[in-house]
């Protein structure tokens, strides 16, 4: 068994395991709060005794795991290893691809991305949502329930599927119709709430709370960010060990910037790193909550829009773990307009043969951004690549007219 | 170098490999015929020096090949292994997901799938693009047409992209928006043909001549034969050599069919396995040549049409050879309908949480009546999965109304 307490992000108060896990607490009893329009207060973090972890493994240890099977990284996980062992064939249904970091040249400069666009649901939140299910398998609940815009519930609903689990989603009316029939699809009991993403959200805690449900909200369940942290360790051994300097992540609710930043700093924890990347928070102009908190160190509610709709969030849930992570690697946020996101989305697919979603996208629009400013030959970077572009074809759609149709000698008159 | 020929499969005429390769021919030039509404005549197969590679190679070391990097085969591609040991950053790009073969359970028995739902353009036609693509590398060909329903072009598109090589896509005027955005989204050039799929393969067959572009049309360009049978090999490698009893395999143009009994009768006459597992051709109602074809031993050209589109052929170019691939497997065709189809979608999205293109689902249909009809304990099964869900995602809203939006307190009233 893996010896591991919870720790309150704001106040620093303590919980042993059981105290989460048999109470089913999400939040810090003492200053946690869901409070409509704010970041979350009172997340859990997990913590890991790293100096007797570090005692028994080695940069060799850690480079043998196999890439894909993130469950292997289990002593840094919330989990019972014995547990794991036990469900072989579950685990093979989750196994994300090992070629999740890649080398792409852009204007003849080389850089890497974590491709996450080929995970089971085709989206980064498999991560996440594999690690919360392997704990309810482990808790034995049978039922989760999220709320979320469409991704998170989507990848969620896949996976739970996989593993044998039932799913309640609950999503804002205005959800798209893919997302909406992707949800479905899998099984999963779908509640479509006559409001926003902030109303789904709080009706899913209140009705799952009274169902024991287990919750897998974003940045509400610690092991969302738990789940996430496993990208960083993942590149670790991709990369042998040589870290990329710079590192891109696609922002909404900041649990993918949260979870990225823990796994790194657990790896210098554990002596296996030295220094830690900067973090760049990459947010769209009509989502860019991080940007003014970078500024000017406040948070000021904003409702969102852009064509990123999977990070746009007037109040990033996980705002300030996900601040502390730009500060402390220093690091920064670059807000890109929609225009951007667009011509980025053109490039990674004509060039790339990637089709990405336009939050993914982002990342590549904020990269071209950065060099264009920052110059530095030595210095090398990574970007996230979070979901796939087939998630939302309505935005391709934006750039791709429709071609008027030729008979063969039109064909021929063109070409000759 | 690896020596081959290659062999007219009607005519058993052999061409050496610079007579074919230096003059871009694709079929015999004997007997080879395009026709419309008539399967091909004439298609060329690829003949290696068994002899000599069974000297070379052993079990072992056919097990060390790493999954997903399907061109280490390349002494069994008609590829010059020089060239591509010359271009590592470009294999890297189009490396299949390694966990390609995956245990499933159904009604209490087991069964394998091949999932190549999250391949790099999301379907198994990567194979055959991507070899095709290595080719026109290894010649010196910078642009690549292909004549398509949607699948193998936005296939062909996206791996072209991802090599850096240029592509022209015939598609018939009906095409589905969706596929189109796809093919265009990737930097192809898109000829929207004022007429079918047949007249779309003949155009792009004269136009691609003439400007002398590589042409990637299915079963016509024995590359893509050849792309497809590498499934046979990863699967021989995934199982450890225990290969399943009977596959089935979605059958429209019947290039997958043929490319998987070629490999499957290459790995016997490299002595790596002593029999050929059943293959069963998977037919849909409105588009089953090659049922009436396994019956009365005549072709009669009849349209074609179902919802599993990426199988809908009313003249299969590979009918002969992938008649004999049913024949000399002793397997069969089955014919499953519409609404099997649909109903063989739901299951594998809800118990596997695997979203399917219908042509995919379409497998599992069959395997369903297979097993009500045939049980036996003791055979082993695989299915094929060729193409993921989200590229039809109007297939899945037909099962998946909308649902009607709830307040919070409507919701507590449902559930309490």
């Amino acid at each position: 068994m893996n010896e591991y307490i919870y720790k309150c992000f704001d106040c620093n108060k303590t919980y042993g395991k059981d105290e989460v896990e048999k109470n089913l607490l999400y939040l810090c009893s003492t200053c946690g709060k869901v409070e409509k329009n704010q970041p979350l207060k009172g997340i859990l973090l997990v913590e890991y005794d790293y100096d007797s972890i570090k005692k028994k493994i080695s940069l060799e240890s850690f480079f043998n795991y196999e890439l894909g099977k993130f469950w292997q990284y289990s002593f840094l996980f919330p989990l019972d290893k014995s547990k794991l062992d036990s469900i072989p064939d579950k685990l093979a249904k989750i196994t994300l691809p090992s070629n999740c970091v890649q080398k792409l040249n852009y204007e003849g400069r080389n850089f890497f991305v974590l491709n996450e666009t080929c995970n089971p649901t085709l989206s980064f939140k498999d991560r996440a949502s594999s690690l919360v299910a392997l704990k309810a398998i482990e808790m034995g609940i049978t039922k989760i329930a999220a709320a979320s815009t469409g991704n998170a519930g989507s990848s969620l609903a896949g996976i739970c599927a996989r593993l044998g689990l039932e799913s309640v989603i609950f999503v804002p009316k205005n959800i798209p119709e893919a997302k909406r029939i992707q949800i479905q699809s899998y099984g999963a009991e779908l509640i479509l709430v006559d409001g926003d993403y902030d109303l789904a959200f709080d009706t899913c805690i209140e009705i799952s709370s009274q169902k024991n449900w287990y919750i897998r909200n974003t940045a509400y369940n610690p092991l969302t960010i738990e789940g996430k942290k496993s990208a960083a360790y993942d590149i670790f051994i991709s990369t042998k060990g040589k870290m990329p300097d710079v590192v891109f992540i696609p922002t909404g609710d900041g649990v993918i910037l949260s979870g990225f930043y823990k796994g790194l700093a657990e790896l210098k924890k554990l002596g296996l790193i030295e220094k830690l990347p900067k973090l760049i928070s990459v947010q769209a102009e009509g989502s860019d909550c991080f940007a003014r908190f970078y500024i000017a160190n406040v948070f000021e509610y904003k409702s969102a829009n852009s064509i990123a709709d999977s990070i746009c969030a007037g109040a990033p849930r996980a705002l300030y773990y996900g601040a502390e992570a730009i500060e402390k690697t220093n690091g920064s946020v670059i807000v890109v307009s929609d225009e951007e996101i667009i011509e980025a989305q053109k490039i990674t697919a004509k060039q790339f043969g990637m089709l990405l979603e336009p939050s993914s996208a982002a990342s590549f629009a904020a990269y071209k951004k950065f060099i264009k400013l920052n110059e530095n030959q030595n210095e090398t970077y990574l970007l996230l690549f979070t979901g796939n572009g087939l998630k939302d074809i309505s935005s391709l759609s934006i750039w791709n007219d429709p071609v008027v149709p030729l008979t063969p000698s039109q064909i021929k008159d063109k070409f000759f």
